[in-house]
């Protein structure tokens, strides 16, 4: 079963009490434990080895995926990080230098982005390492963005570029922490989400959230990366990078919203305060259902989110 | 490298910030999020197919047993849980009634507690399930009850009854929820910790906790579980019932130390609070380091933690 289609069963079963503000369903959950001032965010996280990084991946940059992870999930919320706890779930054998580089890497990330690390658990998991990271984050009371807040007539805006991070991205990639936080302060954002499935799920998942509404997408405006279209000339076999750009997982940019008369505002805005990170307008939302790509030769369906597992690519 | 081996060498290498009351090294960490009457807890841990349940067991159960680990380690800190996540790593093919059973087991046991789950991921583990389970508590602001902070003349106090529990309670076991934040109320524990090593590794890292202090246990005052009596006569490979009672693991018990002249008072209390969970004095706090045995016979060392291990038992 698909995890969206099981979490989809249990949500119902889920018990919630005086803390939920925002249960299971976004980037995290939003609760209120008391702070005056502040909600919390709470997510977890898992990397598994063989199925987000291969064996001989650097362990200082596994630690690193692990916890940036939980880090673009906070920013999807406009949130910032406070505290992590770690489970380290290795299979017998597995040398000490390789958790302790593990360590390292989740130790030099959390530390960058003023993250304490509060606890770390180690079990056995035959077979290969897996990494659980919990995280906690704050944000100012009511001000957590939500993926369900998008309206008709928004302008989608996305950070980054797009595409090809399976080439080396995904293990170093530098979570919108910054950028998040910001977004939040502006007060303009409708809806947010961070990329880990591909830009065509993900935006999926922000329109249905927000009541079932649909986009047009400009091709042309698209991000997409240099190493997506470097990876698109290897041949016959290779992935269009335009492809690549909508269906590629794990570029952990943020795509989000805002009333089409403050999309320049933001862009502007961002352009100030992250000159190096790009920011792109690339589309509007619709009434829906459908959501399209549109090129000079006229317009589209998306493509299904997903498809790169059918041409057999990770 | 055994699994305290490695966190104490990764401990230095943590972050911290103004968040961490108490960082890593206890049963949860304790942290300081903004509300002015009470601090945080925050735990996670992982049960795994094959080390922490059979591939046989009931789902529901491993449901309740990867939260109920955790619920014990809020309990052990004297704070009550509020809000959990939950990672659920499982085998390709693996069907959906056995997730769907162990979100049920999750969920009553939640329920029962009131916690509210607010999120749960699920992703790949080849070879076997992982229920990765992270919690937050809630305790009064520095009412937290710590390892560290037993005295030598203390009484040792410990909930239930011990050993044995490989036979079917660390399935079903009942989180002491309750009896810890009822100890945290009273003000009169110096130091608590749950038993999930088993009593002598337990009481030893208390001890070194605070300090290295040492004990003395009456063998006669521990309370043996029927269970481990039952086992030890099964023949002459057969654990003795003492032995089961100090060294067998996930007993999930409180263990805990108040002044001397509490004692009575603290054991008054719990027997009209709890009447139907046993509270038994097993000894006492000394200036150490030897913790031992106190019987008719004599005096002798404390067996080592995991003990069992060496004969081969799980």
């Amino acid at each position: 079963m698909h995890e969206f289609e099981l979490i989809n069963r249990l949500k119902p079963l889920l018990p919630a009490n005086d803390f939920v503000v925002h249960g299971a369903g976004d980037d995290c959950a939003v609760l209120d434990l008391g702070d005056p001032t502040a909600h919390t965010l709470f997510k977890t996280d898992a990397v598994v080895e063989g199925v987000h990084f291969t064996p001989d991946a650097d362990p200082e940059q596994v630690g690193h995926k692990a916890i940036a992870r939980c880090l673009s999930d906070i920013a999807a919320m406009g949130g910032r990080a406070t505290a992590a706890v770690v489970t380290l779930a290795l299979p017998p054998g597995r040398d000490a230098a390789w958790s302790e580089g593990v360590y390292r890497g989740l130790c030099r990330t959390a530390a960058l982005h003023q993250v304490a690390i509060v606890g770390g658990e180690t079990t056995t998991n035959p077979g290969q390492a897996l990494i659980s990271v919990a995280l906690l984050g704050r944000v100012a009371r009511n001000q957590a963005i939500l993926r369900s807040g998008a309206r008709v007539g928004d302008a989608i805006l996305v950070s980054g570029e797009l595409g090809g991070s399976i080439a080396g991205r995904h293990l170093n990639f530098e979570p919108r922490c910054d950028q998040g936080g910001w977004l939040a302060t502006t007060g303009l954002v409708h809806a947010l989400i961070d990329l880990s499935d591909g830009l065509a799920g993900d935006l999926r998942h922000l329109l249905a959230a927000s009541g079932g509404l649909g986009a047009e997408i400009h091709s042309t405006a698209l991000p997409i990366s240099r190493i997506a279209r470097l990876r698109a000339r290897e041949g016959d076999l290779a992935k269009p990078a335009l492809l690549a750009a909508l269906t590629d997982g794990e570029d952990f940019e943020l795509l989000f919203t805002v009333a089409a008369s403050d999309a320049v505002r933001i862009m502007d805005g961002w352009r100030e305060r992250f000159p190096t990170t790009r920011i792109s307008c690339i589309g509007r939302v619709t009434p829906g259902p459908n959501v399209q790509l549109r090129d000079k030769t006229g317009i589209r369906q998306m493509p299904p989110a997903g498809y790169e597992h059918f041409r057999g690519e990770s």
